[in-house]
This record gives structure tokens, C-alpha cells and sequence, in this order.
């Protein structure tokens, strides 16, 4: 494994002035595989230099195994040591700006009271006024109730809030969307439904997020039908969004065909559901799902839930059972969608010759793809730090992006395979390789054309709605 | 009653080239009474020049009367009209902004997957840490159901959405608070309570705006039990903590004292209930409240709800009965918390010499200041366009911005009058004056005054909470 930016320390170390000191240091990080990325010098005093030291790790145990080395180290001080992700996130990611100061008393007439008094009114007349006169028109609302974040499960409200954060900020860096975070404390459906229903009168978009399955497909269903505003449940249409993208590209790559797949696919959670839908819908040929019960087929009766009965009826024709090694067996692709570590190098060898692989669990992939590129053909990860990165992110900004365009009044599956279509073709054949099978997230070209794809997908399906034109809506007053 | 920029519109003209003819529009616009703010020119053509004349008006019809006379000009063609205040709403007035920029591998890393994963964790096994960790820190939720805004009444979630705001503009201007609008459509107090008890993890502070009495009391009272965070009305609290700060210093410069107050009140809601237990603390001498029914009094049966029951017992020992001209018999100070124009010169006539006359009406007050002031010894109002305004943007900002800096748990009786007193000192004798009782929302001192105040006091009454350092969050995701 790698090191990353996501895994960087900044050690402090009061260093004796001999000659050979710092080489000490330098070759202990060495050792222990660290990468130092960079020394600062912060200040000397008699016989000793103070110096920052910044090392990129694997993880929280290898920067432990770091940070010990340091320690004996003869002529070297340990003073402190600070985690550079906890630093960027002190007092949060996000913040709100105005979009005119309010430093004079005509900017206040005319931004609060009396002015607004009479924009409230042109709305109270005609509520869908609300899109051309509020931030209706740019927002959504990253909801969760952090019952399944990342990989790290039900952990709450409060500590969902840094990844709903971090979603926020790639709205608006990649699609211009002003999202803001809603991390609520319930946990019961109808409750979920209920408030996200009150909420959403300031909201031209809902983006689901980390909700865990089944609960999710029930509430998500729920809002479809009863609000007149696209909700969206990332984990699951994201995924898949993107899956399919990648795969269409891979597919391409080796002259196969989804008709020709075989694929085993760990985790039938939410994402898992979704990619399985899209994926059929896509003419896959064969597809087994697994979850800590083994291969899920018709009949199985421990371990199901709505979701999983659905599974059930429509993947696994052939009825396989049994755990992931029986299942792996001449399976020529896997999706991983569940745990990290859970693949290992003897599942891969089970399956036919140089098989697809997308391994996707957070922040950990189900196998290390050094490991998994010794036996597939082409390798996938969630991890930022990997070629080939089935990053939500090239989805969900464009996609909302196209949906707020065109007032969109839903997310249908349409526009779904709109936004995969564009993605995939990003890549384009002269450019196309084992990894090189989607563009990276920071392909500016990447929101702009699903943007773009989304839009007309809605205008085709009948969802999108006009917009009022500027001229009416600066004359509502007098009336 | 004056023109204001929150009555600003911009005409587009087609005049002909003819001298004397902009005379005429200048002269038209000054018959009205309108404003002529800027005039700019767009376009020229044959014979004829194209100009945007930008006019404040009064309100409305004023404007209205004012586009008839240009229409009526010979020589001159109303190509188009815009109003200035829907145009700076259009989209909105707030923004998300990131704090760092996400264009980078090793940013997505740390701000996302998979650095954000440790600061997930850490929260979740200390889910105070989210105070240093997330948004929580400096957030405060503008929560309303829309019941009661301004003085449009019950206008709903997404009428009211404009004055959140501004709120929230308000917010970051002066306090450096990032407040979001939350805007329920929810009509139900248990339902009420439970939404915002729902949303509060990641909030530091929540902010109770335009909900209707008396269901305020009810929602307001429960959340402050239920809820670990500062919940503040503004309606009521805000106001009765400036009016508190603008009677204080009023009483100075008149040489009189809270206990020579006979107060009449129109407005027995939100703000009428809380300025009234304010002023009763301050020891105000005798105080009726006035509503549609008239004065209350102990034993009245019509009318009444159980606000209005506590301030039957409560306030006019003697039993006043009538409308309000009856009880404006020989009264010193008018206060009006109500609805525009409601007050008369025969009613001031009746009070005693030279009463003091707060007409906070919004967006038009009690009675107009200039005609007040030929009666009263000070005259204060709600409007940005006049001396003496009772602006809640002197109260919010600084008392959230106190109670962020405390990580205060509730906001208490003394930190409201702490506020009021942190106010009312920044008016010092030198400037006193009967145009000059209360700072202007522009004095820059009074945010940070009053978040001193508030801080302190916070600290005095214990509840305020210690900060974890900062070192210690740093090293959290080694343990």
C-alpha cells in the first residue's frame, strides 16, 4: 500500500548541529518506508536547529511505527507532532458568504427589511417564485443520518458531518452547486421521510447520503414519489453511475462485453442493489451477489431483507451457493462493494484468466490493487491515491448540476445513463488503457458534459421545467 | 414618509434629442415626490438617446404614480422597469464558500477520502470533538416556519426564506457567524421541536425566527430544555433586549427613570411578551398592552391565550380597559409592537407631555416618525431609513458570536441583559441626543462589545465550556 496525503504528519524536532544528524533522520523515515515531503526550519537555539518535518504514511499504525523511530534517534528531540487531516479540519471545511456586503444602510434597505418585505410577498403569491428569488435555484441538501459512512458503519450524526463536508465542498468545486450538510439524529423512517419533507421547501435538489440499506431504498422511494425535487441517494445511483462508466470503458478495452460477464459482486447493500440494477439494465450476463452469509440466491432464508429477496429473484440464475472462493470460481469479474482485505490472492486465482477488478470499500479497497494487478486485467479502486478511481464525484456534481439547469423535477433512469455515457466517453480510444479506463476527477470537462448529458435527459423525459424569464420577475411587485 | 433604496426601481427611457426634454423627467419624477438616485447612459440611436434613470420611491403605489407621469412625458418612451431589490435577489443573497481549495489529488485525500475517515472516528468515539472538528464550531441554524414574518403574517417556509437571508447576511457581516436558513413546512409544535432536536448536531447555536405567537413560547421553552446548545427567538429576545438598550438610554437623556413609566403597548405576541417581562425586570412603573380587543386586563374573557393570561396578571395594576385612545390617556411612552399606521396624532394628543414614541412596526411602523415627532421627545422605529432603529442586528450577531466563543450551552437572562447594557454604554453622554439613543447597526464596536459581554457573562452563570486545545485535537487518531 501506498502512502498518502490522506495519512500525513508534521513532526517537530529540536535536531543536535552535527554533522550527519539530519541523514539519521532522513534514513529512519527510510527505513520505515515514510515519505518525507517536507522540512521547514522553524527556529535554532544554541547547538540545536528546530525543524518541521512533514512525512506522508500508510496509515495510523505506520506513522505510530514513525513516529518511534524518530524517537530513538541519538541527537534528535521529538518536540510534538501534528496530523495535517485533523489541522485542515479545525473549525470545519465549509463556510457561508454574502454574495453583497451589507456595510451601508441602502444595501441594508434593500437586502433586509423594508425591501425584502415586498420579494416575500411576490413569493407568498406565487411559491415557485422561490427559484428565481431565493438560493433554491443553486442548492441541495446533503442529507444523512450517518447509519452507514464510508466504511466505518453507523457512526451518528456529528461524525457523518466531516464527510458531508467534504461532499458540500466538491459541489460546489466541481459542479458550482451550493450544498449545504444535514446530518440528523433519527433514525426511524417515516421520521426521515417526515423531516426531510419539511426541510426541503428551500432545496432544488436532495442528495442522500450513507443512509444504510434497507432503510435507504424505503426512504428514498418515499421522497421520490411524495417531493417535486430530484432526490438522488449517492451511494446508490452514484455508484453505479460510475461503475457503469468505468466498466463500459474497460469492456471496451478488452473487446468483451457485459453479455460476456461473469461477475461476483461482494456487498448487496445499497450501492450493491444499485450497480446490480444498472448493470442488468446494461445486459450483464451473470451476476452473483455475497454478503457475510455467502452467495445470496432464491430460497436462502438467513440474513434477507426486502432488498436482498429482490436480489435474489433477479441475479444468480444458475442458484450458486456457497462463500466467495466457490462463488470466484471462473468468474471473470469481481465487484467489490463491502469491507477492506475481504479479497485475497487465491480468490483471484480461482477466477478465468486476467479478470476485471473493482475493488471499492473505503477507505480501504477489499484487496491491495498491488496486489490484485499480479493476476487482473484491470484494476479499480475508491481510493484517490490509485489509477482508476471510481470516484462518485465524477457524477453527482454534473448531475445536479443538469438537474438544477433544467429544474428538473425528478432524477429518472434516463438521465442516469446519460450521466455514465458522459463520463465514459471522456476517454477517448487513443488514450484508453488498463489504467486509464476513467477520466480523473479533476478532468474539468468531466461536470460540464454530464451536465450537460443530464439536462437533455430531462428535457427528453418530460421533467424539466421552464424558467420564468428575468424580465417577469423583476416586475411582480406591481401587480 | 421618505423615499428608500428598498423602494429603488431603474426605468429604461427612450428620449428624444431635444433640449429641455431630460428637464421634463426631472421635473415629473420631482412632482411625485420620487427620489432621482442615477441616471446612466445605455444606448444612443438617431435622434434619440437611451437612458436607465434609477428612482427611489416611497413604496409601491408611489412608484407606480411615478412610472405613470414618465409614461405620460412627450418626447420620452418607458422602454422597461426593473426593481433593484428583486434584482439583488435574484439567486439569492448567501453562498457556500470552501475553505481550502479541492483542485488537487493531496487535497481530496485530506478533505475527503480517505484522510476524512480518521476525523470521522475520532468524532464518534467523542462526539464533543465535532465543536472542534466540523462547521459545529461557528454554525448557527435560522429556523422559522414561516408564521408569522415581518409584517406579513403567515406567509410560509418558502415566502420567508428571503428574510433568512438577510438574516444570515446579517449573521457573517457583523458577527462573523456562518448561519444557514432552515425553512420547515411545519405547522405542529411537537413536530416542530422534534425537526430542530433532529438537525441540532452540527449547529452550535439555533436561532428561532418569525414563528407565530404563541406557539414561539411553547417550541422555544421545550428546545431550551431539551437542547445543550444556546436557542434564542429573536422576535422576542432581540427585540426586547434593544429596546431595553434604547429605553435606557432615552430614560438618561429625559432625566427620568423605568419607575415614571406609564408604557401603552400595541402587540401582544412574540416581542410584546418579552419586552414586557424585560421592562418589568428594568422596574417600569405601569404598563398596558393593547391587542385587537383592546387593553388586557385580568378577568377579560375575549381573545386570550395563555401569553396573553400571563400578561393580564402581570401588567395593568389598574385595570385599564378600552381601545387603545382610552389607554393612551396621560401614558409616557408608546411602544408598538403591531401593525402600520395604527397609532394617531389624537392618541399622542391624550398622552402626557412629550411622550417617548417606539413604533417598531415592519416594514411600516405605528405612525410615521416625521409625524410623531411633533408630539414626542424621542421617536424610535424599526426602519433602516430613519434615526433611532431598533435594529435586532445589534443584538444577534454579538450575542451568538458570545455564545460560540463560550461554547455556551444556553443564553440566560443575564447575557440578554448584558447585552442590552453592552449596547446601551456605546452611546456615551456627549452624543446622546433625542436623534441618537441607540448605536447604528454600522458601529463596529457593537458586535464585539456585546459578544464580550455576552462571553463574560456566560462564564459568570456557568454555562460556558472549556475548548479543548488544540494539540490535543491534533493528536486525537493515534490512541
Amino acid at each position: 500500500m501506498q502512502t498518502s496525503p490522506g495519512y500525513s504528519i508534521t513532526v517537530r524536532l529540536e535536531i543536535r548541529d552535527r554533522p550527519g544528524t539530519f541523514a539519521k533522520i532522513a534514513s529512519a523515515i527510510g527505513e520505515q518506508e515514510g515519505n518525507l515531503d517536507a522540512v521547514d526550519l522553524v527556529g535554532t537555539a544554541k547547538g540545536v536547529k528546530l525543524r518541521d518535518v512533514t512525512v506522508e504514511c500508510r496509515d495510523e499504525a505506520h506513522a505510530g511505527r514513525i513516529l518511534d523511530a524518530l524517537r530513538r534517534i541519538d541527537g534528535v528531540k521529538l518536540v510534538r507532532w501534528q496530523d495535517q487531516v485533523f489541522r485542515i479540519h479545525m473549525g470545519g471545511k465549509i463556510h457561508i458568504a454574502n454574495k453583497m456586503p451589507v456595510t451601508s444602510r441602502a444595501a441594508l434597505s434593500m437586502a433586509y427589511t423594508p425591501g425584502v418585505a415586498r420579494v416575500c410577498r411576490a413569493i407568498a403569491a406565487a411559491p415557485q417564485r422561490a427559484w428565481n428569488l431565493t438560493i433554491k435555484k443553486n442548492s441541495v441538501a446533503v442529507v444523512t443520518n450517518g447509519t452507514a459512512v464510508l466504511g466505518l458503519g453507523d457512526i451518528g450524526p456529528a461524525a457523518a458531518l466531516p464527510v458531508m463536508e467534504g461532499k458540500a465542498m466538491l459541489f460546489k468545486e466541481f459542479g458550482h452547486v451550493d450544498a449545504y450538510p444535514i446530518c440528523l439524529d433519527c433514525r426511524e423512517s417515516d421520521e426521515l421521510v417526515r423531516i426531510v419533507k419539511a426541510i426541503s421547501p428551500q432545496f432544488g435538489g436532495i442528495n442522500l447520503e450513507d443512509i444504510a440499506a434497507p432503510q435507504c431504498f424505503e426512504v428514498e422511494a418515499r421522497l421520490k414519489s411524495e417531493l417535486d425535487i430530484p432526490v438522488f441517494h449517492d451511494d446508490q445511483h452514484g455508484t453505479a453511475v460510475v461503475v457503469t462508466a468505468a466498466l463500459t470503458n474497460a469492456l471496451k478495452l478488452l473487446g468483451r462485453s457485459f453479455a460476456d460477464l461473469r461477475i461476483v459482486m461482494t456487498g448487496v447493500g445499497a450501492a450493491g442493489v444499485a450497480c446490480a440494477k444498472m448493470l442488468l439494465a446494461m445486459g450483464a450476463g451473470h451476476l452473483v451477489g455475497v454478503d457475510r452469509a455467502g452467495a445470496v440466491y432464491e430460497g436462502r432464508t438467513e440474513h434477507m431483507n426486502p432488498a436482498k429477496e429482490w436480489f435474489a429473484r433477479n441475479t444468480n440464475q444458475e442458484r450458486l451457493r456457497g462463500g466467495l472462493a466457490e462463488v470466484c470460481e471462473g468468474a471473470n469479474m469481481f465487484l467489490g462493494l463491502s469491507a477492506p482485505g475481504l479479497l485475497a490472492a487465491d480468490h483471484l486465482a480461482r477466477m478465468a484468466e486476467g479478470p476485471i477488478v473493482f475493488a471499492l470499500a473505503n477507505p480501504d479497497p477489499e484487496i491491495d490493487p498491488a496486489e490484485a494487478e499480479k493476476y487482473a486485467s484491470v484494476v479499480a479502486t475508491g481510493r484517490s491515491d490509485y489509477p482508476n478511481q471510481i470516484n462518485n464525484v465524477l457524477c453527482f456534481p454534473g448531475l445536479f448540476r443538469g438537474c438544477l439547469d433544467a429544474r428538473a423535477s425528478d432524477i429518472n433512469q434516463e438521465m442516469l445513463l446519460a450521466a455514465a455515457g458522459a463520463i465514459a466517453a471522456l476517454v477517448d480510444d487513443d488514450h484508453l488503457s488498463s489504467d486509464y479506463i476513467i477520466p480523473s476527477p479533476f478532468d474539468r470537462r468531466v461536470a460540464r458534459d454530464v451536465s450537460r448529458a443530464v439536462s437533455a435527459a430531462a428535457v427528453k423525459t418530460g421533467v424539466a421545467r421552464g424558467w420564468e424569464s428575468e424580465e417577469a420577475v423583476l416586475h411582480h411587485w406591481v401587480e
